[in-house]
Order: C-alpha cells, then structure tokens, then sequence
C-alpha cells in the first residue's frame, strides 16, 4: 500500500497497541530499536552484496572474448537464480542446523522466514532479512567459479553443477563456522568469508579448470598466448560494482548495528574495506608497471578485488594501516599468481583463483598477525597457534570443496559432458550454446 | 555543512532544546524514532528507485539496434526529468487530493515537501521523503512506454505524452487506490503497482504501439523478422539494475519501518521480491530450452522482470514457496506472451507489453489466492470475490489509461506526427532525431 | 562473523553490560540512537558517493574515443585508490586540524579512526564513518581532473598530480571552510561542495588544460573539429550513477540524522537534489533544441550534472521550485560554456570545467538569493553582502587551487614530461602507455 495523506491518521491508530505495551509511550525500546538497526544492516547489506552479481556478470562480460558474451551473462544471472531457489529449499536449513528444528520442518523447503517471534525474544533481527543476507553470500561463492570455467564449459552442466554448489557444498562447509561447527569450536576465524566464500568458489573452480581443461589455443608450444577481454569497461564497470558490493559484504557481516559500538564495528570496517582495496589496485599498478614497464589494468582490476579479498576475514580489527598492507599484498600476490596459474597450464579466464583461492589464503593467515583480533571463545592463543588453526580452517574447507567438486565435475562429464565441441569452442559459445551474438552488429577485427 | 571536529561541541548544544521538550532527556522518543527510520526507508527506497531509471535505460538501449542507442538513452533520462518536474508541477497534489487544500494551495507547484508539521503530529514521516519515493513511482511508469515504443516514435511527441501520463494519467488513476479513491474503497489490493505503475504503463505503450505500427520489416509476408538488440551486456546490466532496484520499490511501499512488525515485513518482502525474480528467470531458462532447445537470454532477462511484476501487487503476504510459483508463472507468461504479440502484429521492441501489463495482470490477481491477505477494510471476502474485484480495479485501470492514451496519442499525430520518415527510421533514429550516434567508431557488421 | 542461530542468545548476553549502564533497560539511550542514526547517514551517503567514482569512469570512458578507452579507466580507478590512501596518510588530518592533536599524532597517517570515545562523549557518530564520508569527496575532487586532460595527459604525471591534490591541495582548501578556517568564519556558505569539490577540482583541471594544451588536430584552422566520444550509452550510465551517487553527496552533508528535524532536512536535500538535476537536463535539452534544431545528448547528460553541481552549495534552503530554477540555470550554463571554451581554445574533453567549475561559480553565488538561508554565525547579511562573501570564498579557493596547479604542472611538465609524444596520441594512449585496447575485437570505422 502507498502513503495516503488522508489514512495517516489511521496509521498513528495502529501503532496505539504498542503503545499501550510500553510502560511509557514517549519512548523507543530498546530491543525494538536495535531489532530494526540490525534489520536494517542486513537489509543494505544484501543489497549491496545481491549488486556484487552483476559485479561479476559485467566483469567476466567483460574479460571473455565477444563470441562468448551472451553465454557468460546468461550464466551469472541463471546461477544467481538458482542459488536463490536451493539455498532457500536446501542450503539455509542445511547451514544452520543448531535450532533442532530443522527436520521437523524438513530440509527441503518449509522454511519461512515469516515466523519473527522466535527472533523477536531474543532481541535480534528480522529472520527474513538475516536469510536474504545469507542467501547472498551462498550466490556469491557461485559466481567466483562461472569467470574460471568460462568461454568452453557447456551451459548445462555448468548450471547443474552451481545447484550442488549452493545447495550443498556451500552450506556444508559454511555450516562448520557460521552454523555453528567444529571451526567454530576449534577458534578458526573468518569474519565475512574469505576461505568460506571465496576460497570456496576458488576451489570449486579450480577443481572445473583441471577436469575441464584449458581452452583451445592458449597454451601453444610452450607459450602462453594472450586472449584479451572484449570488453574493458564492462570489466572495469564489475570491479567498480563489486567493490560496492564489498561494504555490504563485509560491513553487514558485523551482523549487529544496535548497540553504538555496533556502528562504530560497522564504519570501522567501511573504511578498513575500502582501504584494502585501494591499496590492492595501486600495488598491482606499482608492480606491473616495474616489472613489465607498463601498467596493466586487468591486474589493477584484480588487484583490487585481491585485497578486498584480503581483508574479508578480519576487516575490523586491522587498523587502516593494517589494512593497508593486508590489501597491498593481496595484490601482489595477483600479479605473481596470474602468470604461476599459466605455467601450471591452469586456464583461469578471469583470473578468479589467484583473486579469490590464493588471496583468500592470505587473508585467512593475516588473521593471526592482527593481535588485537579476540578469538571469540575468550582462548588465549599464540600468534603461530593461530596461524595453525586459520591453516586448517582453509585446508579443511580446500579439501572438502576440492574434492567434492572434483567429483562432481567428473560424473557430469562423464554423463553429459562438460566441454562443448572444438568447433563450438572456435566459433563461439553464443552461437552453439545459446544462438544469440551479444553484439551483433560489430564487427570483429 | 562539512563535520568540523572543533564544531561537534557546537553541534550537541543544538540539541539541548529537544531534549529539555522530552520527560526524561536520555531516552529516544518513540514519534521521533519511527519518523526517522521511516523517512529512511523513503530515503533508500526511493534511491533504489531511481536506479530503475538507469535500469530501464540500459534494458532499452541494449535491446535496440545501434543506430537508434543515442536516442533510446535520450529518451530515457528526458523521461525521468520531465517526470520529475510535472509530479512536482502537478501529479503529487492530483495524486493526494485527500488533505482538503489541494485546491487551495492550487494544483500546479504550490506544493513544497518543506512544511513538516503536519506528519510530525501524527507521528509519520518526512513529507520530502514521501514525495521524493512516490515520484520515482511516476517516473517508472513513463519509463516502460519508451522500450515498446522504440526505433520508431520521434522524439519529442513521445517526451509530450510522457508529461501528460506522469503529469496527469498516472495520478489520476494511482488516486483512486493509493490517494484513498474508489478502488481503495472497493478493497482493490495492489501493494506495490503491478496493476498502478507496470499494467497501467504496459497500457500507455499497446496504445502507442498500436497508433504507431510496427518497426518497418519487422512483419513481413506473414514472417516475423527478428531484429536482435545490439548490446545484450548493457540488456543484462539493465536487469540486474532493475532488480536490484525492486527491492527499493516493493520493499519501500511497506511505508513504515518504525516498528518491530513494519521491520520484519520490509525484509520479508525482500526475501519474497528477490525469489519471485529468480523464479521468473529460471522458468524462462527452463522453458525456452525445452521448447526452442536453446535458452534465450533476453526471455530469461524478461522472466526475472515478469516474476518481479508478478509479486509486486502483493510482496509480503506470500511464503517463499508462494512468491516462487508466483514468480516462475510470470516467467511462463513471458515466453509465451512475446510470440503471442507478434502474431498480433503487435511490435514491442523490448517486451514490456509481456512483462509489464500481462505480467502485471497476473499478479495482480494472483493477490487472491493468498488467502493470508487481510483485506484492508477488514471485510471478509471469499477468493473469488477477491479476484472479481481484483480484476474490476485492472479492467478500470487498464481501460482509462488505454482510452486516454489513444486519444493523446491520436491528437499528437494529427498534430505532428509520432513516427518519423520510412527513410529516417531506416538510417537510425539517431542520425535522423539526434545526429550523434552511440557507438560512432565501431563499424557494423 | 556471521548469525548462528543458536549463538543467537549468547549475542543477547553479550549486550547486557550497556543493559546495565541505562537507568531503565527497556529504553533506547538517546544518544546511542543518534549516533548509530548518523553514522548510518555517513556509510549510505559515503557509499552512495564512492559510486561516483563509478560514475566519473564510465562518463569519461563513453566520451573518450575508443583508443583512449582502457587508459582513461586506469586512471580513474588508480585515482580514486591513490586519494583513498594520500587522504588518510595525509589530507584528513591536514583538513581537520582543529583537534589541536594532530602534530602530536603525527600529520602522516597516524590518523586511525578507531578510537571512538571522543565523540561519543560529544553524542555524534562514529569517526570511522566521518572518515569514510569525508575520504570519498576529496576523490571526487579528483575524480574531475581526469575527464578534462584525457587523451593526451601521461598516465603517471596524472597520478601523482592526483596525489598532490588528494592529499594536500584539497584538504588544505577544504580546511579553510570545512575544517573551521576562515572562509567558515568569514560566512562562506558552501553546504556540500560547489566550491570546494567541484569548482576545485574544475580549477586543476583548467590549470592542467592549460600547461598541457588542446589534443592535436581539435583547433584546426580557426574551426573546431569534433571528436565524439566512443560510447555513449556507459556515458549516459556514468550521469545516472552521478546522480544517484549525489543523494549521498548532498544529503549525507547534512551531517546528522539522529533527529526529526535532521532527518526531515535529508529528505528535503533528496528531493532538491533530484529536482535540480532533472531541471538541468530538461533545460540543456530544450536549449539544444532552440540553438541547434537537435537535441544533443551529451549537453543533456552535463545539463543534469550542472544541475547536481548548481543546487551542491545550497541543497537545503531552497523550495522545490527554487531548485529547479537554480538547476535549470546549470543546465543553461552548460550549453554555453561548452562552446565558450572551444572558442579560447581550451580542450576538456569530457566538458568538466563548465560543469564542475563554471556551474560551481552559479551554484556558490546562488546560495544568496535564498533568502531562506541562515548564515550559520547568526550575522545579519543583506543579499549583497552575502554575494560577496560568495564570491571572495570562491575565488580565494580558485585562485589557490589554480596557482598551485599551475605550479605543480609546470614542474611535472619540466621534470618528467606531462604530454605524450605525438605519435602516440594518435595511436592511442592504450596502445603506447599501456599496450592494452579496450575493445581489441571491435574494428574501427
């Protein structure tokens, strides 16, 4: 219903009952208060993280060659979508299986983010909102894999394999942290996901690069042979995007903004944020234009991505200095990681592996070095213990992601395939896949 | 004015009066919380809201072919200010006549959102904020005319029919349900505008379409012609952009945000918007590949936007699994309604004719099969009865924007002419209306 | 860290200690809320403000032609990450010295907004996000300069210029405003930046326009030969990001929303802001029409950013209609200026300095004809009287920010060379400074 002047009256009679429920009308309560702040958090927060797809959708658009446009975009909006739909029939019940409830009411699918009482008592937030923030990360790890695998995997199983991903895979292995878990227990820390999310997609894809294979022609008598994106704006336009995207991401991962300190955790990790990436993009810059003597903007694109990365598993506690150099050496670890992955004869499109595997490692280990981090459970704990359970945090989650994926990816090549023809391949995915040119009317050079 | 730290002090004294109006100076007033958090949720609504703009300007443009870009993209941001400027000028005050002074204080531009008394009292909102959503409301309304009517319509009698349906068509017939009219009282539900902005836009554009004809070679020897949109990334950016903006649109029309209930729904209606867009999505994808053996990125484009028209006339009271059928039959209707509308020789360059005013309908009597809905008069009423009322208040939308628009668009052409020269459209609209083109260096294929 | 549902009443314990500190638990503490309220308003303004970034990269990516295209959006990333850390190394604490701490904490980037028991005390909001909001206006400072020198400026002179200006130029001139200095004492009124942002940064990019001199073959035998930009629909998605991005600009400098009354003036700002936006491109629209029988799109998208840049010194004072007079004026200027410029020979590329620093001249002196406008040290000042401390404010910072860069271009032009050579502007800066085409697969016509 829409604002009418004439009703607003009748609005204030609502709101009567709840008046009558305070003690003193004149006042706000507190538990209601900070119920909407929180609310509210995840509300911008999912938003801003939801945005981060087309983030991914214009980038990788925008690093795959024009006869492969239409296919890369048609994946990032259909995995978004299906993400949407299992991580509400599987994966969040699946994910946080602490409230005992979730047989009764089944895995598949009853769950209703109508029923706020049982949040309501506890002082929290809006069941519904906390869902649409969550759902938004289970997409996010989704869409780290499509630019990896793109410009030769058919678009079926590509898809088929998004629907594990998120209906599963991801909740499973998010459930050992944030529902709860044995990383929980074992004081692994990762504040919004740099092993969970990304790390995750990062496995995931690297595990469909290896079955998959490089594409045609790209590793050629032992060079490397350049295949530019069609498209740099576009590209530039997704990083652009993602790092928006980014503050929700990180910011409503504080999950709170009732309490003042709340708000301060929440700018504090804006800025941490943002500091991360910048110094991300301008590492990148330095080293690509000493070592190669001219800058290269795709690694600026990744490098700043790189240190968002960096920084997603403790963007709070760092002061901005840390973040600083937490962020700078997630892009660093770009401009080295990209051409190691090209030696290794691993063909990452967009270069989502050295951005999201390898400086999502970092991240997870820079953990340890910011001291001023509280392990949650109050355990006193060594800098190098740390670093061993942020260590087996990540390899506990590689391993499973990895070799799930791994088999995954093998039974659906071996039931329906996963690499489109060599013909297909040469000609494009746009015309066998889909039949549709995404620019149709210029012509290639 | 800029934070001065040396100022803060400064700051905390202005505020000493407020506090010494309250009891007790340490707590929030109630009235003074909600008016905030609700003025807010204008505030970000209405943001989101514009953002559709831009959203309906890539759509449009992407969807186009080159050589009518520039002029499709100066439609689209002309449309928006001209919108922006006659809701001002005369749509808000003809939208609300309920506050008894409309007439004194004249309809044309008295208005100003500055006088906030009156909604202080009754413990509301900001008036600037409520203008503020409500106008991107008209101004989308006008935005879903420009996509059908494309590469043909000239320029400016398409801006002059633009001022008359967000200067006086929109408001009227939004009057009848959101100013407290007829419908309103007859129990006509449309939370959000599936019926009052996307089925009464969608009806402003089949009339133009039909007055105008279709695109020259578009139908011919009884064939349909395809003539692909030239930049399915920029189509793609604009989906993403649209729904990213929905959650503004339907989550804002909850109109309140000041208590624990109003919350809850506004993230509830974010859950359920995001998953009838996927719905919508998926079951174009599905539906296009098994029919046609390939999917289809711009039905699947279309399907997400046909499943967000599809939950907008009642976001909160459906279930996930209720948003998501309802979604995904918005997705159906749209691959099924685009051919059906070229058998009718009916040219709608972008399909928002499917995805607006069919979609639209569907959803607008779809607010009857949820039997959760209360009825806001409190009257009890069966499904039927519901959707019998449903359909009047379509059918009496529907019918005065229809015979409105032709008329108006009728007079523009007996005056000057609508449609530019068969020369001129062949060439592009923009050499002809504009002499600039979009993509001037690339050359076309 | 993410919720855990069943963690979920240990975060409800964790919150009892502020329970205690409150007189009566039950109430939210006035002063929380406000903070937690105004700190909001810095993180969606300051998020909404970095998308200008965004915008500025897309708006001169579509205006440059496409041998330009990857450089331009370089710089425009590199900048905005080089201003992120010169702001904190530097400019913040340079900007806001009246804390009488800075030496002592050090000018270089000691600065670390994590200690936020200072303005708690002054019941305000979180330093992080004051840092935050504040950081993304000295980029956007320099985010102008880059459009004007495009196509012939080198990518590292233009970086460190960019380094010069974030981190001394524009917080040394904003502190004589904003930071308490004496153009605030004096009662200059520049509410979010006219001045200070926009004609700053339009006065280095004349400076630099100037040392650098127009691209080859613009002025050509007295004529002036266009070059049109290469993409005009991601310019018209830069102006729509923009302007999205100025309801944070405008509205978050109002600097507090923990009040009813500061919450009402955000909205007001919101709807002024649009208003003037919309005027300003509905003037240049019409105006083009008069002058040259076609409408010119790029005149429109300007039209729409002089208008944001006309209402930025004054959002608040002014009725709607106000704004819209004050905008359309904007518009107006615009489509003037532009060929102004060409006629002294002076070539900015994108049109900033009309927009940004001409528009910005308006916008300053206009803020004295609303009378509306309290000066802030409560000092009776007739229009006159105003006009002319607008006008001393605005030509005390363009004489300084011009000087300056004058000065730090004839050096960057003395040591290192700002131009580059004449075979790579032709060519294409992509090619000779970076080695990298934007759009390699798209033949040129």
């Amino acid at each position: 219903m829409k604002t009418m002047k004439i009703l607003t009256a009748g609005t204030a009679l609502t709101l009567l009952p709840s008046f009558a429920l305070a003690q003193d009308a004149e006042f706000a309560a507190l538990a209601d208060t900070q119920f909407i702040f929180t609310t509210l958090l995840f509300l911008i927060g999912g938003f801003l993280v939801f945005w981060m797809a087309a983030g991914f959708a214009m980038l990788e658009a925008g690093l795959v060659r024009s006869k492969n446009v239409t296919t890369q975009l048609t994946k990032n909006i259909a995995l978004f979508s299906f993400a949407a739909i299992m991580y509400w029939l599987v994966g969040y019940n699946l994910m946080y299986p602490g409230d005992g409830n979730w047989i009764a009411e089944g895995v598949f699918g009853t769950f209703s983010p109508k029923d706020i009482k049982s949040d309501i008592d506890a002082g929290g937030y809006s069941n519904a909102s906390d869902f649409f923030f969550q759902l938004m990360f289970c997409a996010t790890t989704a869409s780290i894999v499509s630019g990896t695998l793109a410009e030769r995997v058919k678009l079926w199983p590509f898809l088929i394999f998004t629907i594990v991903l998120t209906g599963f895979i991801y909740p499973i292995e998010a459930s050992w942290q944030w529902g709860g878990g044995w990383l929980s227990a074992m004081g692994f820390s990762d504040f919004a996901g740099s092993t969970l999310v990304h790390a995750a997609g990062g496995f995931a894809a690297l595990a469909g690069a290896l079955i998959l294979g490089p594409r045609i022609g790209k590793f050629k008598d032992g060079r490397v042979i350049p295949m530019p994106g069609s498209n740099l704006a576009l590209a530039t336009l997704g990083t652009f995007i993602l790092w928006l995207g980014w503050f929700g991401f990180n910011g409503g991962s504080q999950l709170a903004m009732g309490t003042l300190e709340d708000a301060d955790a929440v700018a504090q990790i804006f800025a941490n944020t943002n500091m991360a990436a910048a110094a991300g993009a301008v590492a990148a810059l330095i080293l690509t234009q000493v070592i190669y003597k001219k800058v290269d903007l795709t690694m600026v694109l990744n490098g700043a991505l790189a240190g968002l990365v960096s920084i997603t598993a403790e963007p709070l506690a760092p002061s901005l200095f840390d973040s600083l150099w937490i962020g700078a050496v997630g892009g660093v670890i770009v401009v080295f990681a990209v051409p190691m992955l090209d030696r290794l004869k691993i063909d990452d499109v967009v270069g989502a592996i050295p951005v999201h595997l390898i400086a999502g490692f970092w991240g997870t280990i820079a953990v340890a070095f910011n001291t001023q981090t509280e392990i949650s459970e109050g355990v006193a704990r060594t800098m190098g213990g740390q670093i061993w359970v942020q260590f087996v945090g990540f390899a506990a989650i590689g391993i499973f992601v990895f070799v799930v994926s791994i088999v995954v990816w093998m039974i659906l090549k071996a039931t329906m395939g996963i690499r489109v023809s060599e013909e297909d391949e040469i000609n494009g995915l746009d015309t066998s896949e889909l039949g549709m040119e995404a620019y149709p009317e210029f012509s290639k050079g």
